[in-house]
């Protein structure tokens, strides 16, 4: 047996353990978690420098080698996001249904821990503690493996984790670590571990979500993907509009929320245009534009290479750079048609006075998120109150949007009865 | 481009606007569906004489032409169904949650349509129009594929329905039937019509919704599969287990919710099983034992064949049948790892006195519908008061058991600002 199918079946054999743990048992194996990340700082700093030093070697990315990257502050901030799960209301055991039928059966529907959740992620170790937490919380056993690349961080990260079970009482072995292996065998046998993983979450660049997508043959639940529009209505506050696609474009470029794509009402886009296109460039933002876009740019003298005419392609296009699409529309309707047909249905804002375009585009775009006058960047489970998230699901069926604690549960029903048959 | 796919973006085009309409629209809909159901009888029937004759001539099994056949009560039994949706709560729009986030914007999550729902089902004419009842009620556009046996009936149904969709003022193509073909090429296109499905549920027998999770690239919700249980607690009332496990598995053998295993406490074996194994074998149902099952009928003269020794591939087995298989188990904890071991997570029941028992026994069962003191054949939309039922989910993503319209809803977050930031 592979060690991914060993691992994910060590988890599964104690799932059940888990699932039937009290509250307050989860909840003190959180905060010892917690401790233990504070308390075993160098040992994982130690294990980080080592994962560091590899990666630079091989001539890492700068800004992967950031996100590979711990310090105090950053573990300070896993063990914080641990207290803050503990402290969350338990996603388990809530009734969310329930009637008495007409021959007396007691029907209630509560909710349950999916399992086993594995989560397949990149060189980030941060990741490791939040979806242990966020599995522990919602009473899941849940096997990781993370990029090689962060692998001793990992697997240092996970020691302080798994000891922090069994000083609560719990099996250690409901937190598993598939190592890496070259030719990517652990991860063809986690993602096709029927029967022993209840659900697989991979989260990272876009080429990983779809090699899992197309491989898997357990349940995955899609994540990340954002091709998110802006779309500035002709009754917006024309300044409050570019504040809002700057802050979408390039606060963060390398994220899913962020924007790729403005669309802009005709009735505004000569007035509105030159001064955020100047702006865009001003900030290094290479723009593929539509033909009305170009000729609105006419002789504003943009520095060469600011803007290049759009295809087709573009408007299905996630950057996650510094470029965006733009386009001009003739009103809120071919823009909601428009964000519909392109978008990859997370996160979508309108910049509009209009109360009648707001909720027409509220109403008529189909996406996880949708906004009107503030940034799509505000779609993450922290900012929703979710606590930490384990990903962002761009999928509508189980979980769609930022995914915390409740989205790892499923349900079921209890039925109580005297004797009854049918 | 395949009828399959023609159809589909046909129901992709107009979703949308079904998605839209109000509450009210789409309850004349489905008012004026089912009185046009109840007034189209002559050519429904006559449809379905042409279907039954056709079906009678290609040597069909009877049970399969009762399930085939309509007559003036289905009808009206169709009918009323479809009233009763129009009756239901809409599950459409509801606020889940919210909440103001300190820097004031305003988010809430609302239950959505999924979209598109394709429903791929055996010679069943009923399914017909349950399925477009159901998708209706969520604000879906639905794409239906019957098995070939029943297609002028469905054909004829779908017409119906398609009529009272005009006359509420609502598309017609929000109902879409995708006629069989020798070659099964359209259910391979419609499994695999990503962007224009949103959600496949194959409902039929195991080969039909092995064969669509296997080959499907859409997402499948999946239904049906029941290798379910009775456990019979030492503390049980013995006559009372033997009455649930009598209806359980005879009253009807062909239905996912009926019992295909029977556990029994090692400490009322003796006592329980002799009665119980004559009740069985009186009723024609083939025991398969396990040794000690076998041990205890020893003398009983069971008539031939009523008794046979159970292999370990019987404890998996859905017979569909007049077959049980029957194990003694040393109590609770055993029966649980048991029906976790072997069950498909559809219904289990314990029978007990002891509160305990039936306590652990609900906790520590992993399924859709654990019941206590009361038959598994309770495991029904109907029953469970969600009116019709569209198939009963076996998996744990999504939706779990009984599914009526609000499984087939998602939601999305609405977030409403005023110039926000990150």
């Amino acid at each position: 047996m592979s060690e991914a199918c060993t691992k994910s079946a060590l988890a599964r054999s104690v799932a059940r353990e888990l699932a039937l743990a009290p509250r307050s048992q989860r909840e003190r194996a959180l905060l010892a978690a917690a401790a233990r990340i504070r308390a075993d700082e160098g040992t994982i700093l130690a294990a980080n420098s080592r994962d560091l030093e590899r990666a630079r070697a091989a001539g890492m990315r700068a800004s992967l080698v950031d996100r590979l990257a711990l310090d105090h502050e950053r573990l300070s901030g896993m063990a914080s996001s641990l207290e803050e799960i503990a402290g969350q209301p338990d996603p388990l055991g809530r009734v969310l249904d329930g009637s008495t039928l007409d021959n007396g059966l007691r029907v209630e529907r509560v909710t349950v821990p999916l399992g086993v959740v594995a989560l397949i992620y990149e060189a980030r170790p941060n990741v490791t503690a939040d979806a242990f937490g966020l599995c522990l919380r919602s009473g899941n056993a849940c096997v990781l493996k993370g990029g090689s690349a962060a692998q001793e961080s990992c697997l240092s990260l996970v020691a302080s984790c798994r000891a922090a079970l069994a000083e609560a009482g719990l099996p250690e072995d409901a937190l598993q670590y598939v190592e890496d292996d070259a030719g990517h065998t652990q991860t063809q046998e986690l993602i096709t571990a029927n029967g022993l993983v209840d659900v697989l979450i991979p989260r990272g660049g876009a080429s990983l979500i779809r090699a899992c997508l197309e491989r898997a043959t357990v349940p995955v639940i899609e994540t990340g993907t954002g091709n998110c529009h802006v779309y500035v209505h002709e009754s917006a506050d024309l300044a409050r509009a570019r504040a809002i696609v700057m802050n979408a474009k390039t606060q963060r470029t390398g994220v899913c929320n962020a924007a790729e794509s403005l669309l802009v009402d005709r009735a505004v886009a000569a007035e509105f245009l030159p001064d955020m296109l100047r702006e865009l460039a001003g900030a290094g933002v290479i723009v593929h534009a539509d033909g009305e876009t170009l000729a609105v740019a006419e002789g504003l003298d943009l520095p060469e290479g600011a803007l290049v005419a759009a295809t087709e392609e573009d408007w299905g296009t996630e950057y996650l750079a510094l470029e965006i699409s733009c386009r001009v529309v003739s009103g809120v309707g071919e823009a909601v048609e428009h964000v519909n047909r392109y978008g990859t249905g997370h996160s979508e804002a309108i910049v509009a006075d209009s109360y009648e375009a707001c909720e027409a585009f509220l109403a008529g775009v189909d996406a996880a998120a949708v906004y009107a006058n503030a940034s799509t960047r505000f779609t993450d489970g922290g900012v929703f109150g979710l606590g930490a998230e384990i990903g962002i699901s761009t999928q509508k069926l189980h979980a769609r949007g930022p995914m915390g604690a409740s989205a790892l549960t499923t349900t079921k029903y209890l039925v109580r009865g005297n004797g009854q048959t049918r």
